[in-house]
């Protein structure tokens, strides 16, 4: 059935390296396309459609478009708005409708991780039940790969590179003095460990950690301190990756231990941090090794200089996707990942529904946390190498990277 | 004047990108030297002679000692012993004769920074007044770029493409929210500014940080406060980057405001970090601004994937040089950098004298400091983008660096 009208893009949640080549291959594809009119991208995700300030991407110049496959972060800008159930409060859902019928909106694209979802799932339930013919297709995005539905989630792959390959050049820095040293490295993933298990990627090479903790496992520090005393009496060195999200067994976070509680965001979560500067305290005042406490912070999902080629490409094959299924008929979907079976791995492409991913969190197997909590399985192996494959072709200035520069012109 | 032995190379201080470049520079030079009978390496620099720990490098694979040149940190293993003066206590000098004559050594190579510098022309002076016939010769490095009588330092221009590289990666990061937020870097560098600077390297690309405080400018919290508040006032955004050696008009570092006095080494250093979490937290009650702080750690003088080409190619032309230039004759010197003058990038090097350049700190110029101590002048751009340019050949196993593995047979 063909449908004709301008299509809304949107970009929400944390920034990865990807998400902006996701952009790139709605807007291209989208700009091709002769079901769509008019490419709009929002300005903050669905707080530029709430408030009206939407771009005309016809008016960027192509070459700085294509640029956005190597730039990170969310080139047209994110937010962390949460809609209200339109049960309780449609005020928002009747303004969204406003603004789609003022631009004869009839494609909207949300790219996001699970609270993305949520609002795109939400909007399309509310659309359909306006009876306003309008596709809405969600594209994942999270480098915290906890989106149900998909093998895994663009944006990962990247940070997985970039915390496998950070840790084998700490493992060098930390290796040079005979004098002993206690290293703590803390990663993203607030609930799901995938991200700090990508540590144990570096292990292969002999400059992994030697103790990874993931937040699905409750953490105690007796046990943390027992584990990193075993290895630092008998190698006089210690390296450990924990994720920002480990807990005790009754859900405290240990970064809180440190008093550093923050304020929680919108939809209901705690700036996290300072885990590892707590326990490498911990291991100094305990055993009296000299110790360093590493963040990776924000780069782990901003470094696109050491973004994954597989993961930019798959990140822009599901934009391009997302684009060609709603021209196709396709709505109230989420176009995702599928690997397929044989030794070589080969994703192709599919469509969930947004109803079972939107809110449901793809936590890190049980079955792949080994040594007592303290070791990753070789089928994680199995299942993140082939995420973390090939270099980025990153357009360089004065032997810097060259990012997208948009003109955002207001529709 | 011929002279024929055996050589120890040893690397000391903290870790660089590129220190092993110089090192495979030293290896394959002194390896293929006639003059040389025999290449040692020795086990944690000076240490290893002291213990009489040295590794025979030609029992090493060449495809191997080849990957040094992409593998960061120190092969061997690097020290931080500060040995006493000749004339106080002799002791170390004895054994480190004695260990030079019971393996007929008749060049040694040291590399590293200012102290390594010192340990370097200490010994030098020593062998000379004993009549010991010894060719020494020092190979600079130092990620802090501070040592005297070189143009630049090798592992500066691959920390300053990491810091440049990842701030403006976290400026992107920091900038898709439309709600306010405050980030504060944080920069190696204790006494120098070198470091901070390079993340002015970024602004031109519009993606730098708006302040930037070195340690050459005495640093005041509430100027800091009020610089921080008008900008964010301003932009609802504020990018510091700071040094972890601000300090107070009283030389009070500001690290040390929060109580993270750390033990001091051998040298009388003191452990730094932590300031840019001190200050991120001022902004963050004093301005109710959201705030992040990034510590750039052990990454920035040890992330080899984002190392700088220049760089590693001077490292590894030095250690030649300091081979060559021993073999014909030279000894009491350290192998430096000089640049060309004309438009067009080019170094030289030149032999400068130990006495010299040991435990002399080359500052940032006041003259490039500016905007009240929160700019950097145009000169330093001129300066510092030449040793930025160019991609590392990093050799790739799994995706991951495929760092060299050394057999280190002892001698």
């Amino acid at each position: 059935m063909e449908l004709k009208g301008a299509c809304i893009f949107g970009q929400s949640g944390g920034p990865t390296s990807v998400i902006n080549a996701s952009a790139y291959g709605v807007i291209k594809t989208a700009l091709e396309s002769p079901h769509i009119t008019r490419v709009l991208g929002a300005s903050h995700g669905i707080q530029g459609v709430l408030d009206d300030v939407l771009f005309d991407m016809s008016r960027e110049d192509p070459r700085e478009l294509a640029l956005l496959l190597n730039t990170p972060s969310s080139a047209l800008g994110s937010c962390r708005y949460k809609l209200k159930d339109a049960g309780t409060d449609d005020t928002d859902y009747r303004r969204i409708l406003e603004i789609f019928k003022k631009y004869d909106v009839r494609y909207f694209f949300y790219n996001g991780g699970n609270d993305s979802m949520d609002t795109c799932n939400k909007i399309s339930k509310y659309l359909l039940a306006q009876g306003y013919p309008c596709r809405v297709i969600g594209i994942p995005k999270t480098i915290d790969n906890d989106l149900f539905g998909t093998d895994h989630c663009p944006g990962y792959g990247s940070a997985a590179k970039y915390i496998a390959t950070s840790c084998m050049e700490i493992y060098q820095d930390t290796h040079v003095y005979s004098t002993g040293t206690g290293t703590v490295a803390e990663c993203m993933g607030r609930n799901a460990g995938w991200l700090t298990a990508a540590a144990a990627l570096a292990s292969p090479s002999g400059c992994g950690p030697d103790l990874i903790y993931l937040p699905e496992t409750p953490f105690s520090v007796d046990k943390f301190i027992a584990d990193a005393e075993a290895l630092y009496r008998k190698n006089k060195n210690v390296f450990i990756a924990i994720s920002e999200g480990i807990h005790d067994e009754n859900g405290v976070f240990i970064s809180e231990y440190a008093g550093q509680g923050a304020p929680a965001d919108a939809f209901g979560h705690k700036q996290m941090g300072g885990a590892a500067a707590f326990l490498a305290a911990e291991i100094k005042q305990r055993l009296g090794a000299k110790t360093r406490a590493i963040e990776f912070s924000l780069l782990q999902r901003c470094a696109a200089h050491c973004a994954s080629r597989t993961d930019i490409e798959e990140a822009f094959m599901l934009g391009c996707e997302a684009v060609r299924a709603a021209t196709g008929g396709a709505t109230d979907k989420m176009v995702a990942l599928r690997r397929e079976s044989g030794k070589a791995y080969r994703v192709s492409t599919e469509l969930v529904e947004l109803t079972v991913t939107a809110n449901t969190e793809n936590k890190f197997p049980a079955e792949w946390i080994t040594d007592g909590g303290t070791g990753i399985a070789p089928e994680f192996f199995a299942y993140a190498l082939p995420l973390i494959q090939g270099e980025p072709e990153v357009t360089l200035e004065n032997g810097l990277p060259r990012f997208a520069r948009l003109r955002k012109v207001r529709a």
